[in-house]
């Protein structure tokens, strides 16, 4: 079944108020969120909202933080997010990023103490809408096993970057360092479906397709998948975004990052505080004309997507993808499953608002 | 037959002054060039020193060239390195950011009018060595399909990311953007051995295990390697650092990227100046103390070297292997192919210095 994206947003902005978020901070938070299902990664959207919502319950995540800004140079900072949502922080912290940006030439903000903040692709987006080059990363919980390891160290870490063009709209590359995000994985698991050779490992470290092997200690192979294919760059891209997004802002890292599903324990002997994010906003007329580089980048556009093609496959830039979506998706709305809508029913009837779908 | 690296220095260092290179820019070029045989990087190191000498018979290597720098902002700028060897505008550049840093907290330089620099990771580390975090990238000669293309589009464009710990040396990641650099494939060919299915596709884009295929009209599969194992997220990478090094600098980008072979003819119609480079250096103090970061750094490095192991195999952090050998090689030397001997000695004959080696 269908939902238009404002159906979508207007329920959740109603379980953020439920939550005690403000109505502006309730908004913003909605947004945030089915961007994820606009943008086609469906794993991130509205069939995340129970999860925040347990974490809420839980008490490990304030409807009500207070952002308290550290900055020894007005071109680096670090923003304590109080628990936050990750929505709100991330917000707050590229803001602030491309504030720095506009009168110094780069802002780079590091955040402690957050929550999973949604697709990465968003906040580097808010950057490349000012003409400057954007860029959002974030640690998460740990499902993905180093190469040669059997431990779950890394999350799927993604690493997001957007450059503004003169026509087209902006280069995102949105990514996580694994071969495929967790929420692809959640996808086979519910329709029992084989993962690729590559994604998966058990908890012996030896391969399987089957996707529930995650469950039963196994864990998730980064970018690469396999060593003479390079998985160590996988793990060493994951582990730069761990680095950066978790041990320079004050945050946990590796193992120690809170897992997003609040049945799970927090790890013992913590090393920060919630989860972590790094986001970098610069000007690119810092390096020259604004019209030239956005022509450039233009050219450089039309030749890929020109790109000779194999099996009539189109050649695409990255970002492009997720904007054909955003466009179908905006007319004919979001294709739920039916397991998601029961859930937003339940959730709805326990917090006592409209059920979302009759 | 081994050599000590002050040897391969030396030599290096006689070719680069007859070159017409200044004495300290000879010794500054023959130490970056021969920190890739050090480091364990065979391809980028003295067996290019030829390469480097034919780009500078045909007139597109400057021994002299003079650096314009445009600034708009404290903390970003534009280097023109004039047709300069890269070691030397690499260098000048990432000592341009590192400065930028110490005043602003970060620095960023894009560099364009450039040639090759070798490898990327011992320019970042120019920034660990001062506490700070540094990133250096490049574009190179395309030799990369993107996902679904038959074209060569990209270079294997890598990424180098040094931060520095307590005790640890740093960690360093140095990685192409593809599933292994070119010149392991160099090293297939000279072999005739195999190469790994996904590393190359044929002219048609099918895939193949011929390393030769390469000089057929073939292409270097992006990172991931297939579109299920996520090669899509390897040429958003390399595609990334192309934007940054090439079109944000004024260098070429894409497949107009001059090659390093001075025997293939520059693409027409060129859209910049040489090949381009992209550094950034920024202050870990301006996040927490220095003495915080590096302490929450050594036990990231401590947790994920004792992460445990899949038969046995030793889970490294980026940059343990090339440090292993680099002690390795500092005692022992470096091993050098009959034909890279023979290749040098020629070169040595041909310019009318001592012979590398009798």
């Amino acid at each position: 079944m269908n939902f238009s994206i404002s159906q979508l947003r207007d329920f959740a902005k109603q379980v953020f108020g439920k939550m005690n978020f403000s109505d502006e901070d309730a908004l913003l938070s909605a947004n945030f969120l089915t961007r994820a299902d606009l943008r086609g990664v469906d794993s991130h959207g509205i069939a995340r909202l129970r999860g925040y919502y347990n974490l809420f319950l839980n008490g490990r995540l304030n409807p009500k933080p207070v952002f308290k800004r550290h900055s020894r140079f007005p071109t680096l900072s670090t923003l304590d997010a109080d628990q936050s949502i990750g929505f709100l922080s991330a917000y707050e912290a590229m803001n602030m990023s491309i504030r720095m940006a506009r009168d110094t030439g780069v802002g780079i903000v590091a955040v402690k103490n957050s929550n999973h903040f949604g697709i990465a692709g968003q906040y580097a987006l808010m950057a490349a809408e000012e003409n400057m080059i954007g860029m959002a990363m974030t640690n998460a919980s740990p499902l993905v096993a180093p190469t040669f390891s059997k431990d779950k160290m890394l999350g799927t870490n993604p690493i997001a970057i957007a450059i503004p063009s003169k026509i087209s709209r902006p280069f995102v590359l949105d990514m996580a360092t694994t071969t495929a995000a967790n929420g692809k994985l959640e996808i086979l698991q519910r329709k029992n479906s084989l993962a690729p050779e590559g994604w998966i490992q058990k908890k012996d470290g030896t391969l399987t397709s089957n996707p529930n092997e995650l469950k039963e200690g196994g864990a998730l192979r980064p970018l690469g998948s396999f060593p003479d294919l390079g998985s160590h760059k996988g793990y060493g891209l994951g582990a730069a975004v761990d680095i950066l997004s978790g041990v320079l802002s004050g945050a946990n890292f590796g193992p120690w990052v809170p897992p997003f599903v609040s049945f799970l324990p927090l790890a013992e002997n913590l090393v920060g505080e919630g989860i972590g994010h790094f986001f970098v906003s610069f000007r690119v007329d810092g390096f020259m004309e604004l019209d030239s580089f956005l022509n450039r980048m233009e050219a450089w556009m039309v030749a890929f997507r020109n790109a000779s093609m194999i099996d009539n496959q189109a050649v695409l830039v990255p970002g492009d993808p997720e904007w054909l979506l955003e466009d179908e998706r905006q007319l004919n709305g979001v294709y739920l499953l039916e397991a998601v809508i029961k859930d937003l029913n339940n959730l709805a009837m326990e917090i006592g608002i409209e059920p979302f779908s009759r």
